[in-house]
């Protein structure tokens, strides 16, 4: 025990010291603001103008806190009351994940709202960003969430998914709607979508500017568990040809097909066809949705694929009807992902693309500026993507 | 910082000491099993047959962590690798709120769900009670619960709350339903009725089971912040005679009134009038029940005062037509709460709702066993009163 004690008494007195160099820096702008992902009357953790967010916690017997966010940990810096506090560097606009550190315990801020993704419920933070109207809260007609809980047969168990209903899907009862088919990413759930994407506020602001024709979007739970013996590539790595292994997605798929859209088509008034029917998804939801529809152009007419891949010429050699059935393939990334050339899972995504739209298919490329693999990528794929939707 | 530190490592070695006296009581029963409402693929927390729960963080540099619940603080031991780990004394069948400490920082268990109550997003656990059927996820027909936005003129400002539609809302579009106003308790918001309290899979298994008429239920954001001079009375206190002040639910009252009963009945099917509006609430929102339904007895047929006080034959004398118009007047409480005498607001609740009855009015009194001021309390409340609403 003293051993150890005499090991954190350094360790303490080191931290302390990468604390004061950090916070020595100039450039922190003195703007800061309560997040508006905060718990009620907390008023931490804030944001600047610069992107900086600054955590606060209470921690009076810790000899070490950290704040994590974007893979960086940042040491916090104690006052003589026990409350520690510190800023990270500036994040891109937007949604995203963090932590704190207690002398090695991994924990969520308490101060914070909480939400699944890097498979936990954790902290998150809205850094506010230029084009934010888009997805903003407004006295418009909303639509709305709906928790649906029903019997899946594929996996013999219980299940629920989050279903959008727009604005007057409840004014007129003999009015019909196509559906959209919303994937999340790995790590994350069928909440990822409306807490994060804030998908629902995003479809009432393009209706209610009529940029978007009203549809329903459906929004389940599509994790994959991945075998023992496979991994993933790790970031700037070039996966292997092998990965992810064949058949990875037809649970998922099998659920979709089977339990999923019919449980759909038998509890909403939707229009019931394949011109009436998309998929689309981010990262591991984009793969699963290139999956699906490559196996089932008879069931969907639209596919979007965000920071997912792409598909390719070779794909549609090997998907008899995909070319002349689907309406639009359209795949997107945030430019920082291309930068760092995240673009996997089927070379060059907007040569890709370009392949497709070559050969007579109508493809839709999308960059989101200044945003890497994160939530700001596709709120605004969401956002170009469905004005592009149902256009018959 | 050193001298700090010294204190820290004795407070270490003292809660060593503290911890080994714990654990080595003999009664732990060894077959702890993962808690329901843990994150995806968590070991722990896990809770046993007598009702303990055990909680588990790695946190390989703290000094100190405790397990915080039923306002008792548990110190965790710590084993080589750094994963502290112990348990509680056994809890009441239910649900609890619970946090950890960690060198002094309250912190949410990483490992579980979060939930608002106690007025934060904190960890909550599931302890498995012998009454659970009624509220387990069963494969029977479901409700939805709906995320509905709108504009509040009374507060000028955008405002959802979360709508119970019955099973078959959407089957029939000529029916129309009655509905209740559920309330949340202080330091809650309109997320615990259906997280925690699990209002929807008690009203689909009872309509399931033929014993309650489908309805709607309302549950929306009663918070009501108390003024610096007041306080409200401590666990075991009597209230001092100006608490909570008067008017303290009138904004609450005019939102309710004026705003979110005039908007649900504009959006859903609902059977518009006094005979078919009910409203409830525990703890706070039965207080705001009763001041609500005391002053507007044309606007409700239908009481439940859940932990939140009785209606006297005083209120009563000074609340024109409430005596006459008034179908039901139902009050519950757990039993541990009025053993501690924790029926504050109006004397004796039993002898209040009797003398109602004595002149004729329907009343129900309704004691839920071995329960406290907690959520099986009120699930259970909710179980009896549903069934006894709107019989015509």
């Amino acid at each position: 025990m003293k051993h150890r004690s005499v090991f954190l008494i350094l360790a303490a007195l080191i931290s302390g010291g990468i604390c004061l160099a950090q916070t020595n820096q100039p450039a922190v702008v003195e703007d800061f603001k309560p997040s508006s992902v905060n718990q009620p009357d907390k008023q931490y953790p804030q944001v600047n103008s610069e992107g900086r967010v600054r955590v606060s916690i209470s921690a009076p017997q810790a000899l070490r806190v950290q704040f994590d966010i974007g893979a960086v940990k940042y040491d916090l810096t104690k006052d003589d009351k026990g409350v520690w506090i510190g800023e990270c560097a500036p994040q891109d606009e937007g949604f995203h994940y963090y932590q704190l550190w207690v002398d090695g315990a991994a924990v969520p801020d308490p101060n914070s709202l909480y939400f699944y993704g890097a498979s936990r419920w954790g902290s998150g933070i809205e850094i506010p960003a230029k084009d934010q109207d888009f997805y903003t809260l407004k006295n418009v007609p909303h639509g709305q969430v709906r928790e649906h809980f029903y019997f899946s047969k594929s996996n013999n168990s219980m299940r629920h998914c989050f279903v959008y209903t727009p604005p007057d899907y409840d004014k007129d009862f003999n009015k019909r709607y196509p559906v959209l088919y919303l994937q999340h990413g790995g790590g994350e759930d069928e909440t990822g979508w409306s807490n994060q994407g804030k998908a629902n506020l995003i479809m009432d602001n393009l209706i209610a500017e009529g940029k978007a024709r009203p549809f329903i979007i459906v929004m389940d739970n599509g994790t994959w568990r991945m075998p023992e013996q496979a991994r993933p590539p790790r970031q700037g790595e070039r996966p292997a040809g092998n990965w992810p292994p064949p058949g990875w997605a037809d649970v998922f798929k099998k659920t979709l097909l089977e339990d999923i859209i019919p449980m759909i088509d038998a509890n909403y008034r939707t229009l019931a066809d394949q011109p009436h029917r998309a998929m689309a998804g981010l990262s591991m939801g984009g793969m699963q949705t290139r999956v699906v529809t490559l196996a089932s152009p008879e069931k969907f007419s639209y596919v979007g694929i965000f920071s997912g891949g792409s598909i390719s010429m070779e794909d549609i050699k090997t998907a008899p009807g995909f070319k002349e059935k689907i309406k639009l393939v359209f795949v997107s990334y945030g430019s920082r992902e291309l930068e760092n050339r995240r673009s996997a899972f089927g070379g060059d995504p907007k040569a890709t693309t370009d392949s497709l739209k070559a050969v007579g298919m109508n493809t839709h490329f999308y960059v989101s500026p200044l945003t890497a693999h994160e939530w700001q990528s596709w709120r605004r794929s969401l956002h170009e993507f469905a004005p592009l939707l149902f256009k018959d």
